[in-house]
C-alpha cells in the first residue's frame, strides 16, 4: 500500500535526536538515577491563578465547541500583548490560535509556501523544523551562522533564489539563545522587501530575554511578518498546548481555514485559563527569567571546573549549547556516552544543524540537586570519556 | 504577497454553511430568542468523573509536555475499545491520539495521498470533508449517493481510476444517520483489495448506532483500513478535542511523525480524563443513544403535522435530512428564510453535496422547550413560507 510522498519528508533524522531523551524518561520511570536535561520543559507548576481558571470553566460546562480561530477575548488579549511587546498595531482579526507553537509554526508552513518553493531557515535549529517546514513540499535551505551562532547575513543573501517564499526563524533561538539583532533585522528586512519574503518569527522565547522582549520586525513589515509564539515557557504550560500566530489578516484567514478542517478549535477552557495567563504575564515572566537567570549561573559554576567543556554562555532560554570537543567525542558520542557511564540525559548537538555537531544541548532550567548532580557526573565523565558501545554516529 | 496553492484548496464553499449558525450564536449572545440546532453539540454536560480526573491531574501538575502519540495507558484503552467493537486485533502501537476526529481525519488524509492522487467520499458529506480531503492536495472524488442517502455502489466502481488512493466515509454518516450496511462494506471491500485503496472510516457516531457499534472492515482489511473516533458525541466532550486514528502500524508510525511537528502531544490531564471515560464508555453511550430516541420521537412527532416538510428517520446519530422542496424553497432559501421570519437556525443540505441540496439537517438532540419550540416556528413558517431578502443562493 502505498502512502504519500509527504509522510517521506516528515520522518527525517530529527527524530533520532530523542532517542536518549526518551530512554531516560524511560528509565525515571522505572526508578532509576537519571538526570533529564535534555527536554525545555522545567519542573515548574502552571501559576495557580491560571489552573483554577481552567478548573472554574470546567465545572461551568465549558466543554462545547469553540470557534475555530479562538474566542474574541482571547485573540484581543493576544493582540493586546503582541502590539505592547513587538510595537505592531495589531487587529484581533490577524490572530489565531492554535494547538502550541509547533502547531502554529506548521499552520504558517502550509500556508505561507509549497511544492517547488524553498524557505530558508537559520542554523542553528529546533529539530521539528524541517519537517514542519518541508511539510508543505517545499524544500527547506538552512542559512549557516557565523561564529557566536549569529546568522550568517552573507550566506543568506546568496541562498535567496526566485522560488524562495519565506524565512523562518527562532527568537530567542534554541538551542543558542541568540537573539537577533537590531543591525541583522534591518539587513533582512532589506532582502525580504526586494524579493517578497515572508518572515516567520517563532518568538516562544521572547518572553524570557532581557526585559522580556526580542527585536520585532512586526512593525516595520506589518505585511510581511508572521509572528509565533505561545504560553508555554513563559508559564510553564508546554503541556496545555496553548500557542497562536499573529498575520496580516488575509494569511490569518487561511490559517483559520486551515484551523477549521486540522483543529476546530481549542478547547475552552483553556482559552479562558490563557486569558489569566495574559492578564499576569508581566509577572510571570520575570518569574521565569529571574529563575533562568539564577539556574544558568549555578550550572556555568559547576561547569567551569571541567576543562574539556566550553559553554556558550545564551542571550536569553533556558538552554546552553556546550561545546564537547575537547574530550575527542562529537555530540551525538558524548550524549550516548555520558548517558550510559552517567544517567545524565542530554541533546546531541547535531540535532540543531552541522553547525552544533560538537556540541550538546543542555536544558538548565533544572533543580538544584539536578544541576548538581549533572555538574559532578560531567565532571566525573570528562576525566575518562569513553565511546558507548555502539555511539559511533 | 503569494500564498502557497493549499491555501486556495481549503477555502471552499463550505464555510458559507455555517453563516447562519454562526449568527444565531451571536444573536444568542445578545440574548435575542433563537433557537439552535445547526451543530451537533447537545446542551449536556461532559460526565463528571471525567472533568474530575482533569480536574485532579490539573492540580497534580499534569500540565507538562506528553508523547506525541499519547500515553500508553490511553492507547492501550482506545485499543481495547476498539477491538471490542470492530473485531480488530489492535496494538496500541497502531493507535494515534490527535485533536478530535476531526485532527485525525486531517492526519490521514496527509499520510495516504498527495497532488495527483484522488480520494473519494461519499455524499452527503459533513462540510469540512472537502477541505479535509483536498489539502493534501488530492483531488476529492464525490461519490453520489442511491436513494434513501445509500451509497451508490455502482457509480463508485465506474469513479475508480488508476489515480484513486483511498475512500473516507462516515458511518453512521453525517448528515443522513445512514449506517454502511454489511453488503455494502462487502462489494466495497472487494473494490478496495483489487484497488489497493485505503479506506478511511470515521466512526465519531458509532456509539451512537443500535448496540453502539456499525459493521465495520476494521478486522477483515486490517491493512487497508484506517479508522477514526472521538469521544465529542459519545460523551459531550465535543470542545475537548480528544480524538484519535487506529491504522497499520506503518500509516501510524507516519502519523505519529505528523503528529510531532503539527501539535506535539495532547494535554495530559486531557488523556488521563479519556482514559476515565473510555472506562465508562458502555454508560455514557447508552445514555445518549436514548438520549437520542427520545428526542428523534419528539421531533417527528412535532413535524408530522407540517405538511410541506418531510424529515427522513436517521438509523443513528443525532441529525435528521428534512426534505422542504414541497415549501417552494430550496435548503439555503429555507435556512435563511427559517432564521429571518422565525429565529431558528437550521443547516442548508447543500453543505453535505448536491445530493441535499432540497434539505435542511436538523440536529434533534436538543432540550425539549428547543425542539417543541422549532415545530411550533416552523410549522408557522411553512404556512407562508417566504423567500428571506437575499436569500436567492
Amino acid at each position: 500500500m502505498r502512502l504519500s510522498e509527504l509522510t517521506a519528508r516528515i520522518s527525517g533524522e530529527g527524530a533520532d535526536a530523542w532517542i536518549t531523551h526518551y530512554e531516560a524518561l524511560a528509565a525515571r520511570e522505572r526508578g532509576a538515577d537519571v538526570i533529564v536535561l535534555s527536554v525545555g520543559d522545567p519542573d515548574l507548576d502552571t501559576p495557580k491563578e491560571v489552573v483554577e481558571r481552567a478548573i472554574e470553566q470546567l465545572r461551568a460546562g465549558d466543554t462545547h465547541y469553540a470557534p475555530a480561530a479562538g474566542r474574541l477575548p482571547l485573540r484581543m488579549a493576544i493582540a493586546r500583548a503582541h502590539a505592547a511587546r513587538s510595537g505592531q498595531d495589531t487587529h484581533p482579526d490577524q490572530v489565531v490560535c492554535l494547538a502550541g507553537a509547533q502547531n502554529a509554526l506548521f499552520a504558517a508552513s502550509l500556508c505561507l509556501a509549497g511544492p517547488g518553493d524553498e524557505v530558508m531557515t537559520l542554523e542553528p535549529m529546533y529539530p521539528t523544523y524541517p519537517a514542519t517546514l518541508e511539510v508543505s513540499g517545499a524544500r527547506m535551505v538552512r542559512v549557516p551562522s557565523a561564529s557566536g551562532f549569529r546568522p550568517d547575513l552573507a550566506a543568506l543573501e546568496r541562498l535567496i533564489s526566485p522560488r524562495t517564499r519565506a524565512l523562518f526563524w527562532a527568537t530567542p533561538n534554541n538551542p543558542s539563545g541568540a537573539i537577533l539583532e537590531e543591525a541583522e533585522l534591518e539587513a533582512i528586512a532589506a532582502l525580504a522587501r526586494r524579493h517578497d519574503l515572508w518572515i516567520v518569527s517563532d518568538e516562544v522565547y521572547a518572553g524570557l530575554a532581557p526585559g522580556g522582549r526580542v527585536p520585532s520586525l512586526a512593525a516595520r513589515l506589518p505585511e510581511q511578518v508572521v509572528t509565533v509564539s505561545s504560553l508555554s515557557k513563559t508559564h510553564a504550560m508546554t503541556g496545555w498546548r496553548a500557542g497562536w500566530l499573529i498575520a496580516p489578516r488575509e494569511v490569518a484567514r487561511h490559517v483559520e481555514a486551515l484551523a477549521m478542517c486540522m483543529l476546530f478549535g481549542l478547547p475552552g477552557f483553556i482559552q479562558e485559563a490563557a486569558i489569566v495567563a495574559l492578564a499576569n504575564a508581566a509577572a510571570a515572566e520575570q518569574q521565569i527569567r529571574e529563575y533562568c537567570r539564577v539556574k544558568l549561573q549555578r550550572f556555568l559554576g559547576g561547569l567551569q571546573s571541567i576543562p574539556t567543556l566550553r559553554a556558550v554562555e545564551p542571550q536569553a532560554g533556558m538552554f546552553m549549547l556546550v561545546d564537547v570537543s575537547a574530550t575527542g567525542l562529537n555530540g551525538y558520542q558524548f550524549m550516548r556516552a555520558l548517558y550510559e557511564a552517567e544517567g545524565v540525559s542530554v541533546l546531541d548537538g547535531a540535532a540543531f544543524g552541522k553547525c552544533t555537531q560538537q556540541y550538546i544541548r543542555i536544558c538548565f532550567a533544572a533543580e538544584d540537586a539536578a544541576i548538581d548532580g549533572a555538574c559532578l557526573r560531567m565532571g566525573r565523565f570528562c576525566e575518562h570519556p569513553r565511546l558507548a558501545r555502539g555511539a559511533r554516529g
